[in-house]
């Protein structure tokens, strides 16, 4: 169990690992800071939350483990806000979608006195805010940690073991193939839903009263926050355009074989996909 | 209440039709015909069928409407196959996801005889199989019925009555209309997420268990039957490639922006899918 567990900014992935946690007695005592005082006000009367101090240096003193649950680029500027106030050896990790920039200068800004470990739950919702925080959003979801070669092997375990222990399954990764994972599993369909939607925002808006449960599931998120997907791409740029022209290249052939009335190469196209989605664990 | 309805090719859909049609008592008598016999005997057992006759002129004799659920490439055929044996003023309607040649064919194949009514309810899963069928499926969704210039209005409102009846909600448009508005609601998602999944295949697959709910419901429908979309793709070939093509230009343009680093143009594409995506039916 840790000594003290500090949350950074708790949207749904923050204030869900702070009720998971305390769900699963993971630490005897759970400090949050939240910039804004009405969500601090809120947050403090939770059962989930121990402590909510106005000041971070307040937040992260004597704190084993700080989770800096902040969209993608504040991450960064955060950690080096935090590191004169944590205690030696402390470990931060974060749950940002993107890793490589964020674990190379989270590190960094840390200058050896704690530890900077990556981590990104594959968790989430079309939803933000804490308000639709469960406990057991990590269940059975991975969540990848992504070390570096010079990464502190006791801290890399830690963290682990926390995500874990939150029901996740923990997959280490270093963060660049992190990355190019994630544009290939998260981002590009984030693009091809959002895509989808705004073109079909050109059409008769009464087709979408008419959809069935396939436009529906196809394009749920779609209804993301785009400014928060926007520093995503931002930061994942150059893995998401490798993803997004090889798959512009599969629904090219795709056209193509339709045009020609290829219909056994319809058909096999169908099927290698059918595979795949088949497999996928229940 | 109607004296008889028969279904022909109980899959999914028909026998869908035929639970939801006996709980909601909108039939006295409800025959079912399939061509295999192993599956007449499982029907026949059910509550929701009172008989299953091994011949198809026997299914059809004195049926007030029968509902064709079979296959898009059977439909037209099986209408062939039934006219001779059909009640004069008899109603034959489908389910079929294509609307256009099947509505002017199967008013022919009927040859005045009886009133061929072309509907299609935007319902169903990428399961197949009579076993998956539920009685509310048609709950609150809609159920296109496609009248030609010449159809008959009295068998026309027979037809929006009985998908009303069943729980959902009928929109009344011309075949060639359905089948454009189809491509881009429904024939298009399919594409894309057949398109995603086998492009992921190339990849590797151990990536596939670390997805979010992100990925699972963007691809969903790529489990759904690949011979039963092959012959939709078929028959909806010309409205599919156009819808195709234009979805193209718009991530082909979403890529542009993102290779130019172009982000406030990204955010409004974003912002356009969210938009669209929102306003969405609960």
């Amino acid at each position: 169990m840790l000594e003290r567990l500090t949350l950074i900014a708790p949207g749904l992935l923050g204030a869900s690992v702070a009720r998971a946690a305390r769900e699963r007695a993971l630490a005897r005592h759970i400090a949050i800071w939240a910039r804004r005082p009405e969500v601090r006000l809120q947050i403090a009367a939770q059962p989930w939350c121990d402590d909510a101090p106005a000041a971070l240096a307040d937040a992260v003193a004597g704190a084993n483990l700080v989770i800096i649950a902040a969209p993608v680029t504040h991450i960064v500027p955060l950690a080096k806000e935090i590191a004169p106030h944590l205690s030696p050896g402390a470990i931060v990790a974060d749950v940002g979608s993107v890793k490589g920039e964020i674990c190379r200068f989270g590190h960094a800004a840390l200058r050896g006195r704690a530890h900077f470990i990556g981590s990104h739950p594959m968790a989430g919702s079309e939803k933000t805010g804490w308000e639709y925080s469960r406990a057991d959003l990590f269940e059975k979801r991975t969540c990848f940690v992504t070390p570096l070669p010079d990464t502190d092997v006791a801290a890399l375990e830690t963290v682990v073991r926390f995500w874990r222990d939150l029901g996740s399954e923990a997959v280490t990764v270093a963060p660049d193939r992190h990355d190019e994972i994630v544009a290939h599993i998260s981002h590009l369909p984030q693009v091809i839903a959002s895509s989808l939607c705004a073109f079909l925002n050109h059409k008769d808006h009464a087709w979408r009263n008419y959809a069935g449960g396939g436009l529906r599931d196809t394009t749920r998120i779609a209804a993301s926050d785009p400014l928060l997907w926007r520093t995503i791409l931002e930061q994942n740029r150059d893995e998401v355009l490798c993803a997004l022209r090889e798959f512009q290249d599969e629904l090219q052939s795709f056209q193509a074989a339709l045009a020609n009335r290829d219909f056994p190469e319809i058909t096999a196209r169908l099927e290698r996909g059918q595979a795949y989605r088949r497999d996928f664990r229940p």
